[in-house]
Formats: structure tokens, C-alpha cells, sequence
């Protein structure tokens, strides 16, 4: 059955659009979650939407599932291919259509990068604000299917706040116009719910997203802790004293440590925390919130508040931050990247407990923050090679993602669900939830075809776990503390 | 039947939450779009959620339509009863249920009104941010049910944009917890889709939302024009020399004079056009925001630029711009009131094809405008009792919509589809769109009882009025000049 259609795959497309050798589909075996591998039957290249529309009624005859991909660097496996499915790859949707400063927007294929946008709309002064740390390489249809985020987002918010349109094809090739250029939109908002849905929609065929005019001026200040408790603290008063800072990054010990040695950034490796605050805007503004700041931090006990001494120095503070994933990947062998989000009065609470989890497990913890956001990635450090530690890590990183729901937060906040946490958003949904998302999943594709098994587990799965959420009942976790 | 089903009603709830008299459900029989009037079966007030969910079981046995009204304020219709079904108000889910400062948010059943939120916040400096011009009477829910925008939206945000998380019952009975205070969730994101789904997906029965710190200073700048073009440009040249107003207000020369004779607001009645400009945030970045916008509003062509002089007189140009309906009430017997909206760029030519349409339907059309989003509210003046005349102003309104449309725009800017522009929304969406939305509405609302006829027209309606749009084809409306 497979062989007849990559017979009429074949038939279909053109040949270079195509890969069915296990040589060629190796690349597309995993996403940035390399734990999990699988090749798939065949991977497809389409140059356009014609050949997409035929590689779909072909998949929708012969019941064969389709995983799309951007550029591969999702962090949950979203793009994780499937043994008897198809992996649409749009990295050949790889032209930016249109920048149009007047309306600030930028209208792009799926393939192209995030940072590309900002590079093309850069001699108008315009850029696209989200930053995901990946951005030299990731596509904005991945963004778009991930909702990505960045250290920028606590003012810029997240691509689901920076995207004004989209064309999607519907699993059943017809073309949905979603969203508009105009504020407000009459029928439902689709636009939303598309973004985040991990390729389970639709296939995203065209991006329009919001350009916003550079800021005149960006400082940075760094600001250093005796605990990560007070940076904890530190960073609920930024907040409460009414400033919004462009990012407002956290950092602990070993990750300071790390990403010195990797980067030289020039950070106080004494430190139990720093914190990296970014104000952007208006020349005169970004005078009066710096000074506003380091009050704040200086009030919440940080032994050290040093401004960026010019802008080299201001990158070079944000190379160390942006470079910590990697800087930690050095100073260990295998690390595993959590993703969770809470409350921000909750962060100095979190990392006490984050703390102890980390000793009773006998595995370190290194914490880098998008403490603005309250989005946790917490590193946790193992050795694939000694008996049972990877397992520990993943029982640690399913107590911290537990730990996010338990105080109001979620299991993710910016890398999806993917495959890695079906089972951690068994905590975060209850029946009626989760019935109401395969419902929405059935109205834009009955025949679950488009990237099934990812993103929301089934009834089945949660209920199996005795995982599911209860709610505004007892606590699904009786083992953990309750705050 | 309907006396089995109100029977039983009766004893499922107790009597002083139901209303079946005539003369009770009076006050009931159509919302702010007086135009259509309906008495309903009958009109709930339950106090509980237990008493809803009474009230969706017994409706949902005995096949009865059930419309959810907030205040009544909306003008769209969508809270228009059905003859067979029941109105179920939320009037009396009206407590703030937590001011958190902390992490700025206000927790609130949907009875509560819009401007009671900012009144309970004020006291911590906070408020929230989307005021419809009804904000002294509409409720929260029902904002969230049409997406309301306001004058402040240009910098704030819609309603959607300001909406943190949502508690939903569904048909079923189901409670649905949509939105967390945590930035970002998993699964489908449903806070949006819900946001502005006019009763159709569930019944919102607790809302949070984001309190925003007052700004420091707001200040109003006043600039007359010798033409609606002229006013137009400039409202581009604003946004396009990278200002953000807090909000951006047009009235043509009708509206000024109208708004004038009622509020005595010191408007210059012989100008064409004027703009009203706030600019808001710290007292440095405000100073020069306001000498930034006087050069961009000279340079464009102003014939007058004047400052607020002080606080009285700016909330003196604000109450000729908020009383800017009930003015032109006060000139002519009747009047429509138009919502579309419009990519900024093309103001200045759909206000001239405005006045062109106006001529050709022999009707006057005061333009009263959310420029900054391109949101257009034309007032269509008419006198019901002149024969023909209704009909001609509603003609002249869908020629106003078509024209949106067809630049790029939408049928609605904030006030909804409801019943009144049904027809509209038919050139808006092919029939791939529909059909989605029309499968979306069933994953939440299978048998169809939630607020039906309403906000999306079905495609029977569409093909038979002919006007379906057609994506990337043909335009829709070969009688109306193209751009």
C-alpha cells in the first residue's frame, strides 16, 4: 500500500520535490528534540501551492498522515516525523512577498527565517519583534505553529501578538483567508487559534506579520544577587513599580558560570542570580526608566547594578544570555530543556522548591528565565551513559512542569507540546477540556490526517495516567507541597 | 410544548430569576439595535452557575435556543431574543471577585460593567484599558462577546487584547477553563476564538482581565482641516512617523457641528475635519510626543493646531467626541450607525467615495472615526416616517461595508455581526470559510443552540444573495469603482 502511493507521489510531483530514500529522509528524522527519532515514509519539498494542494489529496485518499516542518528547530518534536506519514517540509516557501512600511507589516512565505524579516525590513526601520533564541535559523511557519516567544516578548508579546494574517490550507486543500490587516475581524477568530495549534489545523502557507519601528535607543542593565529568591523578588517589583522593560532575563549561579566560561560576557560569577533588564524606547524615556530601575533593584537588595557601558557591551551581556543553552551544553554531557510558565509572584517560591527537587533527584539544575514572563527553562544536567539518569531527569522535569500547573501556571511556554509533554498536559486539562479540543481538531480535520499524536493527548492517554486535572477539586498531586 | 418546557422551568428554578409575562420580558425584546424587536419565550437571571447549568439542561432536553445578553448595549443585535427561545441574562453575575495588583489583573463575573472595573481598580492606580464609548453601561461580558474596542484601542488593544482568561459553560453544561494569567498555554487557543464569538461558542461566566497602570500624564491635541482628505493624510503621516497615540479621533464637519451644539466642547465648527490626538505615558516622552505631533499635523496641512490647556478641556474635546451619537441624534430624526474598518492608507479615498455615495443616495452621513485604526463609524441620517428612506439608508450602509471590503477591510470594526449584518458578512468569507466556521460553531455547539442565526450567515444565505466573496478572483462588486 505504501509503495502504490509513492507510486502516485511520484505520478504527482516533480522528482526534486521529493525524498523517499532512507539516505535522504535521515536530516528529517528528528526536530530539535533529538531524544525522540523516526524516519518517515516520504518527505516532500513542494515549490508551490499546487504541489502542495496534490501532495495533500494524495495523503487524504491514501489516509496518510502529514507532518509539516519549517526549519527543525522545535524543541518538543512537533515536527517529529511519523513511520507511515509524510513530512511536508515549507522550506522552499521561502520568499518574503511584501514589507509595506505604511501599514507596518511584513507578508512572507513560511519558510522564511525570523531573522530575515527584521533584516528586510531593517533600512526602513522597522523590525519584527519576536526573538526566539533560535532565530537565525528558525522559519516563521514554525514560529507561527509553536507561538514562539523570545526575550523580548514581555513587551512585544509573543508571535501570536505579532502575526496579522494568515492563508492556511485546510487539510482538504481548500485556502482559508485568516485574519486581516484591519484591527478587528468579523466571524470567529481563527487567527489565534491557528497559532500555537502544532501543524493539527492546517498547513500555514502565507505569514502576515506586525513590523514595529526600531527603538531609538536599547540599555541594558545587569543587576546581581545573593539569592535567586530576591532576584525572584526583584523582578515582581520591576513589574510593580510600573515599568516594562523590552526583556527582563534571569540567570542563577551555574548558568552565570557556564555562559562566562563559554561567552566571557563579563558577568559577576559570584553571584547566586543576575538579572538582565533591557528599557527601550524614546531617548528621554529610557533615561528616566534606567534610573527608575536601578532604584527598584538597588531597594530589592542587589549587591551590584552595572549599565551596559555602551552598546558592545550591552550585546556582549546579551550573548551571555542568549548563549547560555549551548554554554551549558558544554559543561555537561546531556542536559534536558524545560519549558514552563507561572505566575511572577510566584518565581522566588518555584526556584526555592526547583531547588530541592534538584537535590532529593541528585541531578543539577541550571535556570535561565524569561523572569518577566515567568517562563522557566530550567537546564537539567545528566549523563545519558550512567544507568537511570536520563529517566531521573525526565521524572524531575515532569515534577517541575507539575510544580508550573500547581501554582496556576502552565507546561509550557513557548516550545509547545509537541511529543514531550503529552503526558505533563494531562496535568494541565480536564476531561471536558481536553473533548473540547479534539472536537475543535475534528472541525478543521474529521479525518485526523494533519500531524496526529501530537500537541493534546487523548482522553484515553490522560485518564490511563490517572494524571487528569481536577478542577477547582482536590489537588491532582497530593506528593507535592502545596503552597 | 413551550408551556410543558416553561413548567418546567418553573420548577427548576426559583420564581424570582424567571421571567415569562409579556409585560416582563418587554424590557427585553431587542438590544441597542432598536430596528429589530422580538419578545422571548422567556428571560432568565439565574445568581449561580448551578442555576445555568439548570437552565442549559432544560433547554438543551427540550431543543430551546438560548440568546446570552449582557447589558443590552450592543448594536448589532446579538442579543436579539428568538420567539422560541430564551434570553439569558447575566445581569445579576455582577462581582468583582479580585483586584491582584501584583500580577495586574482583575477577576470579574461577566454582569459587571466595563467602567466598574477601573472605578474598583483606581484606588492602586490601575485601570482597564478598552472603553466603548457605552463604557458607563455595558458589561464586561458582553465586551467579550463582540470584541469592543473604544477610543483607547489604538495603543491598548480590543478587548481580546486585554483579556487574560475566561470561564466558559458550554451547552453542555461543561465548565471550560480557556486562558490562564500565565502568558502562554497549551492546546488550541480558545480565549481568542471565544472573544468575540457573540454567544454562539458558550456562556461566559467569569472573565480576567489585564489592569493597565495609569499613565502619568495624558494630553490632547486638536487639529483642524480644510478637508476630510487632508485630515485623512495626516492620520497616516502620524502613524507613519512611528507615534502611537493613545487614541486618534476624526469627525467631519456634520459631527462637529452636531457634537458642538450639544456639548459646547469648543470645536472649530467651520473646519472640515478635525483630529483629535491623545498622546499618554511618563511627562518627558508625552512633551515630546506632543511637539512631535504638532510638526507631522502642520506639515500635513492643518489650518489649527491647539493643546489642551488643561485637564477640564481636555476631557471637554473628549465629551464633544463621546457624545458625538447622541448629537447627531439631536439633527436628525434617525440615524444609522455604520461600523467597518479599513486599512489606514486608504482614509482619504473611501471618506471621498463616502461623500460620493452620500450624494447619490440623497442622504447626509456624518463620519465620526477611530482613524488611528481605521475604524469608520459613518452616521446615516434618515426619517423613518419619509417613505423609502430606511430602506435607502440601509442600502447606503451596505454600500459603506461593500467598500470596506473591498479595500482590504471588514464588515465590522467593533460592534459585531449580530443579525444586522449578516448579509455583509457574505462578502467577506468564501464558502471554504464559512463552512469552517460553521464546523467550529458545531465541535462547541453541536445541536446548534447557542445564539443561532446569528454572526455567521449560513451558506444558503450567502449563495443566494449572490454575493459570496470570491477569494483572489473577480471582485465581488463590479458596480462599485475600483482602487
Amino acid at each position: 500500500m505504501s509503495a502504490a502511493f509513492i507510486a502516485e507521489l511520484r505520478r504527482a510531483l516533480p522528482e526534486h520535490v521529493l525524498l523517499v530514500e532512507a539516505e535522504d529522509l535521515r536530516p528529517y528524522e528528528c526536530d530539535g528534540l533529538a531524544a525522540y527519532k523516526q524516519l518517515p515514509l516520504a518527505v516532500c519539498l513542494p515549490e508551490s501551492l499546487e504541489q502542495t494542494r496534490a501532495l495533500l489529496r494524495l495523503c487524504r485518499q491514501h489516509h496518510v498522515p502529514v507532518v509539516a516542518r519549517g526549519a527543525g528547530t522545535g524543541l518538543s518534536g512537533g515536527a517529529l516525523p511519523l513511520a507511515e506519514g509524510v513530512v511536508l517540509s515549507l522550506a522552499r516557501f521561502n520568499r518574503i512577498l511584501e514589507i509595506d512600511p505604511d501599514n507596518r507589516l511584513a507578508r512572507v512565505q513560511p519558510g522564511v527565517r525570523n531573522l530575515a524579516i527584521s533584516e528586510a525590513a531593517a533600512p526602513l526601520n522597522l523590525y519584527y519583534a519576536p526573538d526566539p533564541s533560535s532565530q537565525i535559523a528558525c522559519s516563521i511557519g514554525g514560529n507561527v505553529a509553536e507561538n514562539s516567544g523570545g526575550v523580548h516578548c514581555l513587551k512585544y508579546g509573543l508571535t501570536v501578538h505579532n502575526v496579522l494574517a494568515l492563508k492556511v490550507l485546510t487539510m482538504d486543500g481548500e485556502l482559508l483567508d485568516i485574519g486581516l490587516a484591519a484591527p478587528d475581524s468579523p466571524g470567529y477568530d481563527l487567527l489565534a487559534l491557528m497559532t500555537g495549534s502544532e501543524g493539527l489545523l492546517g498547513i500555514v502557507v502565507e505569514v502576515t506579520v506586525k513590523l514595529l519601528p526600531r527603538p531609538e535607543r536599547a540599555q541594558l542593565v545587569l543587576a546581581a544577587f545573593a539569592s535567586v529568591e530576591a532576584a525572584g523578588a526583584a523582578v515582581a517589583r520591576i513589574i510593580g513599580a510600573g515599568i516594562l522593560p523590552a526583556g527582563l532575563e534571569m540567570m542563577d549561579n551555574l548558568s552565570i558560570r557556564a555562559a562566562e566560561d563559554f561567552v566571557h560576557a563579563g558577568y559577576p560569577v559570584d553571584a547566586a542570580a543576575i538579572l538582565l533588564c533591557e528599557l527601550d524606547g524614546a531617548n528621554a524615556e529610557v533615561s528616566e526608566q534606567i534610573m527608575a530601575v536601578r532604584r527598584v533593584l538597588l531597594d530589592a537588595g542587589a549587591t551590584e547594578v552595572r549599565s551596559a557601558e555602551d552598546e558592545a557591551q550591552r550585546l556582549k551581556f546579551w550573548a551571555g544570555r542568549k548563549g547560555a543553552f549551548p554554554a551549558v551544553g558544554r559543561i555537561s554531557p546531556d542536559y534536558y530543556c524545560m519549558d514552563g510558565t507561572i505566575p511572577r509572584q510566584h518565581l522566588a517560591r518555584v526556584l526555592a522548591r526547583i531547588g530541592e527537587l534538584s537535590t532529593q533527584y541528585d541531578l543539577r539544575v541550571a535556570n535561565v528565565f524569561h523572569a518577566g514572563d515567568g517562563n522557566l527553562h530550567p537546564l537539567i544536567l545528566f549523563d545519558a551513559n550512567r544507568e537511570g539518569e536520563q529517566a531521573r531527569a525526565e521524572a524531575l522535569g515532569a515534577d517541575i512542569l507539575r510544580l508550573c500547573v500547581e501554582v496556576g501556571g502552565t507546561i509550557t511556554g513557548e516550545h509547545g507540546v509537541g511529543v514531550e509533554k503529552l503526558d505533563a498536559a494531562c496535568s494541565q486539562f480536564n476531561a471536558a477540556e481536553l473533548a473540547q479540543f479534539h472536537a475543535v481538531k475534528a472541525a478543521f480535520d474529521p479525518d485526523g490526517l494533519l500531524n496526529p499524536g501530537k500537541a493534546v493527548p487523548t482522553l484515553h492517554r490522560c485518564a490511563e495516567m490517572g494524571r487528569m486535572h481536577v478542577s477547582g477539586g482536590a489537588l491532582p498531586f497530593p506528593e507535592l507541597p502545596r503552597f
